[in-house]
C-alpha cells in the first residue's frame, strides 16, 4: 500500500456528499489519500491526533471541510507546516459566506489557501498542482487534464452550433 | 490575593487597546481578572495550556476577543466547560464582519456568547452577569448599574432640555 | 415542582419548532425552564410583566429568540439584570442577518449574548454553562457532554474508515 | 406656547449633530416640536413615560433616531399609536447596516417609517408631510418647498453651464 | 361613493399577492382605497398620470410596491407632496436588498417611508395611522388594533402553557 | 445569409436558459447574432479566437454572460475593442454577487456594459440600443418596443380595474 | 460648433468631481458633449426636459451618474431610447453598493449599462466604444488607445525590472 | 543566479507596496522570486507571456495580486498548469468583498489559492509551504518559523504580565 500523499478531514459526515468530489478528482489523478471525519470544536483532540499522523506519515497536504464558524482548516495550520487548503462549506443562512470568511481571513503567519464555496472539486485539483511541483508525471497529467478541459468546452459548443439553443435546450 | 473569576485572552497586542473596556469595567465591579495575549494560530500551544490554567484555577469566564478569522474564543470553547465570551474586533476591509461571523456561528455543542464587533464593555458586563447568577452582592451591583445608566441619560437630557441643541453642540 | 433555573420567550409561535433544541437540552441537563410566547412590539406589557416574573422567581437566565427587528432579547436586558441570551431566526429575505445584527450590536451598558442564527441548541448549552458557574454537579455532567462530542465524532470517523466514502453515503 | 406637534428621541447625545437637520427643517416649516435624549435600553422607563406625555399632549408623530441594535424606535411605536420615523444612525462597523436592518425589519403589526441611514432632514420632512395631510397650508409649503428644490437645481447647472467644470470646480 | 384616501401603485401584476395584505388591512380599517398597476421605467407617464389624478382627487397617502432597482415610490415621491410609503419586494439573487437600499436610500429633500421586504401589512398600518392623525375615530381603532394584537399573543401564550411544546407543535 | 452583428458568448451551456430571453429579444427586432459556448478559464484560446473572429466578421457586439468568478466578459474587454456587455449569473451560494461584483468593477481602461443579475433580456436590449445608434429603422424600432411596454402595463391595470384584486389572483 | 454625441447629467454637483475623467476621456477622443446638474427627484421636470433635448439634438449616448438611491439613470432610461450608461457614486455608509443596486438591477424592458462605482473614466471610454460601432476613425483610435494601455504597463513594469521594488517605491 | 521559483504579478504599480511583504518573507527564507508588473485587461499579451516565461524557466508558484474585478490570478490559472496564489487587494468602496469574490470563486477545473484581503505575507508563506512539499530544507525552516512565531507571542505576553495593561499601552 502506498502512502497517503493527502488528508481530507471534514468536521461532519454532513460534507461528505460535497468532499465526494474531491476524493473522485484524487482518484482521477491516483493521488493515495484518506478521508477523516474530525472537529475542530468537537474533537479537538482528534483533529490534534490526525494532524500529528499526517506528520508522521509524510503527507504533503491537508485539504480540511468546514462551514458556519468553520474553523476546522485553521485548527489544522496552526499545527501542520505544510499546504493547507480549505473548502468553506455553503450554509443555509449565510450561503457560505460565514464559513468563507472565517477561512480565507487567516492571521499573518498561518496562511490557508481558500477555495471556493462548496469548491471540492478545486480543492483535488489544487493538492494535485501542489504535489506536481515536484513530480513531473503529474505536472503532465495535469496538462493533459487541462487541455481536456478546453475540449469539453469545444464539444459542447460543436454540440450547439449544429443544434441551435432550441434543440440544445430539449435535451 | 484573590484568584482570578475571569481570564481575558486577545489574539494580538493589537487588540489591547479595545480590551481596556473590559478590564476598567471589571475593575469598577471590583471582579478579579487576569489579560493574556496568546493566539490560537500562532501559539496553539500556549493558548491551551491557558485554558488548562483557567480551569485548574477555578476561572469562571473566559473572555477572547480577535480579529478577521477569529478562531480564538472557539479555540477556547473546545477545551472549556464553563461560558467563553466572544469580541469581534474591527477589522479594516470588512469592519469586523469576518469577526462577527466566525465568533457567532459556532455549531452546536460548543457555544460562544458573542457580543457586539469591539463591543469590550459589554463583554465585561456579560462576565460579571454571569458571575451574579450566584452572588447576591453582585447581583445588588448590577441592579445600581442599571439605573446608574438611566441618570445618566436623564442627566443629558436634562442638560439638553435647559441648553437647547444649538448651545449643547457647541460644547 | 423546582423553580424555573431559565425563562425561554419567543416572539411568535413560528419560533417554537426552533426553540424546540433548546428545551430538549436543557431536559437533557434536567435544568426547569418555562416558556412563554410574548412579543416585544405588540405585547410589551406582558413581556415587561414576564421579566418581573423572572426577577420575582429567581430566574437566572433568560433566552429569548426573535427574527427581523428581532428587539425581544434586547427589550428583555434592558430590565432584566442577569445573562440574557438571544438567538436571531433566519429571515426568508435576509437569512437572518437582520435578527443577527439586531440582537448582537447592543449599546454598551446592556450585554446579550448572541448564538448563531437558529442556534437554538447552544443558547440551552450557554444557559447550562452559565449555571455551571456555581453548580459543580452542572460542571461536571458538561465535562462528560463534552467528551461525548468527541465521542459521537469518534464513532462516525470510525464508520466512514470501515465503510469508505461509498457506502457511507449510500445509507 | 404652541403644543408640539412633534417629539424628536434619540438613544444617545452623540446622535445630536445628526438630529439637527431634522430640528432645522421643521423650524424652517414653523412645525413645534421637542427633543430628548432617551434610550431603549438604558432608559427604558424614560422612554415609555415620554411617550405617555407625547400621547397626553396630542403630539401627531414621534421620530427616533439610533444606532446598531437601534430598538429606540420600535420600543416607542409598541406604544405610540401615531406614525413613528426612524432614522438609522452610521456605525463604524457597519457603515450603519445595523441600525437600518434594526429599524425597517419591523414585524407585522406595529410598523416604522423608516428613512436613510442618518436621514435626518428626510425624517422631518416625512413628519411635515403627515401633519401636511390634515394642514392645507403645510400642504402648499410643501409644493413651494419642491419647487425651491427644483430651483436651487436650475441654479446650479446654470451655473456649470457658463462656467463650464474646470471653472465650477475650482471655487 | 366616498374618495380614495390612499393609492397603491405597484411596478408589475406579480406584486398583487403581496400587496393583498395592505387591501386586507385597509378594508379591515375601512379606509378608501384604489390599487394600480403602473411602472415608473416602462409606463411613466401613466404612473405620473397618477400622481395628478390622486393630488387632484385628494389622496392623502401614496402607497408604492417596487422590486429589484424599485424606483417607483422614488419617482411618485418626486411629484407627490404627501407622504409616500414603499414597499420593497423580496428579489430572487439579492433577497430584497436591492429593493430595500433602492428605496429607503432617498436624498435629501424628497423622503419615503419605507417598511420592511415585503410588508405590505405595515405599509397600510403606517398609511392609517397618517390618516389617524387628523382622523380621532381611526386612531381610537388604532389603540384598539394595538390592544388586539396583545390579546392575540395572549391567546398563543396560554395555548401553550396549558398544552406544552410538544402538544402545540402536533398541531 | 447576413453577418452577425452581436456575437454572445456563455461560459457554460448551464447558461443557456437564462440566455435564451437574449437570443429572443434579438429575433424580434430582426438583429443577426450566433450564440457560442466558450470559457474563459477552461478554454481560454477558444475564447480568443472567438474574439478574433468577431472582429474578423466585423461584429458591433459582444454578450457575455458567466457565473460566481465571471471573468468571461472582461477577458473579451481585454481584447475587443468595442462595446462587451456583461451578464451576471445568480449563483446558488452568493445570490449572484459575486457574478456582479467580478463583471461591474472593471478597472479603468476596459470598460463593461453590466446589466442586471440574470438580466440577459435586457443584455439584448442594451446591444439592439447600441446598434440603434447607428440604425434609424432600428431606433425607430425602439421607440415603438417602448410604447409597447407602456400598452401592456395599461392592459393589465385595465383588466385589474375592471376585475378587482380578488379576482384578478384567482386566475 | 458640433453637436453634442454625449450627454452627461448628474445628480448634485457634488458629484462634479467624480464626472471630470469622463469629460477627460471624452475630450481625448475628441467627442462633443454637455454636462448638466439635474436631480430625478428634486427636478425631474428639468431632467425630463434635458431627454427631450436630447432626443431633438440626436445625442446618441446618455451618461448619469448619482449615489444612493440613484435613481437618475433609470429616470431617463425610461424616457430615452438610445443606449443609458449609469455611474454609481460612492455613499459614505454603503461604499456604493446602494447606489449600484439602484442602477445595475433594472426590471425587464429597459437596460441600463452599469460600470463600477466611481466608474467615471470606463464611462466615457463605453460611451466612445459605443460611437465607435458606426464610426471607423473612432474604433481606430480605440485600438490605438488599447495598445497603449499596454505600453504604460510595459514602462512600468520596465522601470521596476530596473530599480528593484525598494527603489521603485522610494520615489 | 538561481533559477527564480516564484513569479509574483501584479495588476498595477498601486499593489507594490502591499506586495512588499510578500517579497520580505521570501527573502527570509531565501526563496529566488521575481515580480513584474502586468494586467490581464490593460496587457493581456505581456500577462500571457509572462506565463509562457514562467512554464519556460520552470517557475513552480505563480502569486498574482489585484483588486476590484481581479481578473489576473485566474487568467493566469487558466494558462499555468501549477499552484496560483491570489491575493485580493482591498478596494474603497468594497472593502476588498470585490476583488476576493472575484478571486475565490474559480469554477471547477481551474483552482486559484486565495489568502485574505491584502494577505501579502501569507500568500508568500503559502507559496513556500508548497515548495517545502519537496524540500526537506524548506520544510525544517518553516517548523522554525512556526515555533519563532509562538515565541513572538511569548515574549509580548510576558511583557504585558510584567508591565500590565496600562503600562503596556502607554509606550
Amino acid at each position: 500500500v502506498k502512502n497517503s500523499k493527502v488528508f481530507i478531514i471534514i468536521g461532519s459526515d454532513s460534507d461528505l456528499p460535497v468532499i465526494k468530489e474531491t476524493s473522485q478528482v484524487l482518484n482521477e489523478f491516483a493521488v493515495p489519500f484518506k478521508i477523516f471525519i474530525s472537529s475542530a470544536h468537537r474533537s479537538p483532540e482528534k483533529t490534534r491526533n490526525l494532524v500529528n499522523k499526517a506528520i508522521k506519515e509524510e503527507v504533503k497536504v491537508i485539504i480540511a471541510a468546514a462551514g458556519a464558524a468553520a474553523h476546522l482548516a485553521g485548527f489544522i495550520a496552526a499545527y501542520f507546516p505544510l499546504p493547507v487548503i480549505g473548502i468553506p462549506i455553503k450554509t443555509e443562512g449565510l450561503g457560505g459566506l460565514d464559513s468563507l470568511y472565517s477561512m480565507v481571513q487567516m492571521p499573518p503567519g498561518v496562511p490557508e489557501a481558500t477555495v471556493a464555496i462548496n469548491g471540492a472539486k478545486n480543492a483535488g485539483l489544487l493538492a494535485i498542482e501542489i504535489l506536481a511541483v515536484a513530480d513531473k508525471k503529474l505536472a503532465e497529467k495535469l496538462k493533459i487534464y487541462k487541455k481536456n478541459l478546453a475540449a469539453v468546452v469545444e464539444k459542447k459548443d460543436k454540440k450547439l452550433q449544429k443544434q441551435g439553443i432550441e434543440n440544445y435546450l430539449k435535451k
